[in-house]
């Protein structure tokens, strides 16, 4: 609750960060290192989120199974770069039932393995494919450093996972899932977000190629908040899936797989938050609207909460609390759900009841300038037409806040200047030396070569060479 | 799919059971032993159930959250019945991120230890209590016998963990979420069941009082479907949950827990499927109806089409699959989704197009007898109107199955005799010996002591004392 002030984010962003977490009761920390229970009130965001992404997933096709915690170790050897990837991260399971295993099982850190497996008994023809599957999982990654939601031992997230005749296919599939990815952050998380490819040096472990979305957060970092990757052959080779084509010929399938996880809702917090606390985007937001009544005495209760009845039931299609705790103040009512985010609040007292209006207050607009007195008639529609406001006024402002924090550097000095409190936009020769040496220099990473160039040509920010195409660089979660 | 003939039930129940699931793609073997992968068909039905539960849970004030897997080993044995009974069974990981562990943790059997810890960090005045949480989980348990569905290593849950100030409180709350479970599995399932107490060789390990719900499957078998549990203190005590009450006196919170997995998906299969495949309940079936267009030539598919088309936009209110697949004949499909189950199949042919009529046949009642020609007008009402029947249909059919496989046995003779096929509703004395007894000698234990009883006295069937409850005796899953 809120008992003493957060620190502000100028302060310390990353104690901000860890206070408002569990403070607003969004998670906390697990008996087991790095480790994290969420709890209602963050699992309320993320089942609306998951509500959301399911819903768009099915739209295009997709359907959900349930593939198993416990992988085979042998099963995460048989693609190279897979292993080499993942080895260093895994949790083993080397007893089961009192008994020493034969082989140790790994606790899947990402199901292409294990899936695969399943894929090649499933498919045999080409009438079976596409195969268009994704589930909703818990996985496992032995991180040496963790925050919660971030980046943490176990976490959540859903996984595409989807077999094809054809390359061509499978590449669509790829970016057809990223724009899914996109449009979910940009308009019901309100996350402005640059979809682009990978360099080889940051791509997917096994991926031919790995595509992202990569959002700014509140202190300038970025943060890449869904993958979605082109696995070629790699897969299909490595567990041998293969199908009969028209002409009955074997062929191995072309395979992608695309992610997005718990850390979204990290994502969330830190684009959006501020030195009150959380700012939650209507659409996803566990509450939209809390309704505060306000009285002294129980005269006034009694003129308030009639009022307060009738606009609950006119609000029903909104996901509204009242609060009627008598044991608090309103003022204490107000920062503990400012804290929480609850994107509009609406007071009625007793003069609300004599002049027949209440108030709102938005809370992505703080003090006067975000409150308003209006009639209660049509409260459903003010409502609803606020809420829309508050949607899109804080996806302009993550919009601005990142053109802000944007740079196009004339020099290496600049670049790394720059990189200080944001992001640079710069040519790239492609070569991962220059990539390296930015991040020697800067500790920023390349995020991704967005899909949306303006073309031409120019040279490489880092070694001056020719270069084709521009890249985001940046300091990263 | 349905190249060869099931198995029936009465050459081997078994077998008819394990072909089903995978001939209907249900489920699946996963590469580690005892897993299963849960296939998109299985999965949907499933997420029916998941949907229909949470809505339950939701409406009786329960919230969600989500605990974690990994498990300190130590936790366990904080309860000493609970880990006598988990110990056998578990899943211990030793190795984290290529090191060895300093303590080795279990993957979650259930999660009464780790939820405790977290209670008695978050509860500390009775203004915090009740506590109603339920988390939608995987679980794994190191069993030796597995069968799809109804036993297998890792399993999907929901498990629900209460915590309340009183003892009254939360044996209310026990017996509230027991009802949830047999209201939905008697009206969405259409699966009976007998809500009862288990005895205490039958109870949850650490559980004051187990109750259970117990269905009858379609070869007489019983099966626990459902279990709610009164804990009393004892993992208040073993995590020291602890709440200051209105007197600001320290107080041991009172727990329950209650769960309800994808075995359940195991009863529908067996208490409603038949020789020629599954029977899916009208409410909770992924596609209630299938629609199967009839052509012998193009010109006329074209006119049978737009019927079709037509058709399938005033059912959309339900969840329906239109195969028009060219490359199988209409009586392969027939065959296919009666043996996945769907509730309804509706046909569309040359004739029908004429008259303005279709034909509904029931998967419920096989043959001409389920079988009928209405008027394509008023389509979606006489589809609801017939979704309905079937629901109701099966849900008596399978009561009066349990009616005529039930017995009141005279002698112990006798009872030995009808727990060949059927289950013993008998008076029982209490006594574990007895109960040990019949397990003994015919395999059979105690379900549940029914919370519906006639009252009255009578004597023990096994040992001839006086007895004050009946017990329902049965083979089981
Ligand atoms: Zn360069
Ligand atoms: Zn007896």
């Amino acid at each position: 609750m809120a008992e003493e002030k957060l620190p502000t984010r100028s302060e310390n962003y990353s104690e901000w960060y860890n206070q408002l977490i569990q403070r607003a009761e969004m998670a906390d920390y697990a008996p087991v290192r790095g480790c994290m229970v969420v709890r209602p009130y963050g699992w309320a965001l993320w089942e609306n989120m998951q509500q959301n992404l399911d819903k768009r997933f099915k739209e295009t096709g997709h359907v959900n199974a349930a593939f198993p915690l416990l992988i085979p170790k042998s099963f995460l050897e048989k693609e190279k770069e897979h292993v080499e990837g993942f080895a260093p991260e895994l949790a083993i399971v080397t007893i089961g039932g009192g008994q020493e295993l034969e082989e140790p099982l790994v606790i899947r850190p990402t199901s292409e393995t294990v899936i695969g497996y399943m894929y090649s008994k499933w498919i045999k023809s080409y009438r079976d494919l596409p195969v268009l599957i994704n589930q909703w999982a818990n996985v496992v990654r032995w991180e040496m450093r963790t925050r919660l939601f971030l980046r943490t031992l176990e976490f959540y997230w859903q996984e595409g996972h989807t077999a094809h005749a054809t390359q061509k296919e499978a590449e669509e599939e790829t970016l057809r899932m990223l724009d899914v990815y996109a449009d979910f952050a940009e308009k019901e998380a309100a996350v402005p977000v640059i979809r682009g490819r990978k360099s080889a040096t940051e791509r997917f472990a096994g991926a031919k190629e790995t595509y992202s979305i990569e959002a700014m957060m509140g202190d300038t970092r970025a943060l890449q908040a869904g993958t979605s990757h082109f696995l070629g052959q790699n897969f299909a080779k490595a567990f041998d899936i293969q199908y009969l084509d028209l002409n009955n010929q074997l062929q191995h399938v072309w395979t992608t797989s695309w992610g997005l996880s718990t850390r979204f809702v990290g994502a969330i917090i830190m684009a959006h938050g501020d030195d009150q606390g959380l700012v939650l985007p209507p659409r996803l937001a566990p509450y939209q609207v809390v309704l505060i009544p306000i009285y002294k005495n129980d005269e006034e209760r009694s003129k308030v909460m009639p009022v307060v009845e009738k606009l609950k039931a006119e609000l029903s299609g909104f996901r509204l609390k009242v609060d009627d705790r008598s044991e608090v103040t309103p003022g204490f009512k107000f920062n503990d759900w400012e804290l929480r985010g609850v994107p509009l609040r609406i007071e009625v007292g007793p003069k609300d009841v004599e002049k027949g209006t209440f108030a709102m207050a938005r809370r992505d607009i703080p003090g006067r300038d975000g409150k308003s007195f209006v009639p209660q008639v049509n409260a459903a529609r003010t409502v609803g037409d606020m809420l829309d406001q508050i949607q899109t006024g804080i996806f302009q402002k993550a919009v601005d806040f990142r053109k802000a924090h944007v740079f196009d550097p004339k020099s290496y000095d600049e670049l790394k200047e720059v990189l200080q409190g944001g992001w640079a936009y710069s040519w790239w020769c492609g070569d991962a030396a220059c990539e390296a040496k930015v991040k020697e220099d800067t500790k920023a990473t390349t995020r991704n070569i967005p899909l949306d160039q303006e073309g031409g040509s120019g040279k490489c920010i880092v070694c001056g060479k020719p270069a084709s195409e521009k890249v985001y660089f940046a300091r990263a979660y």
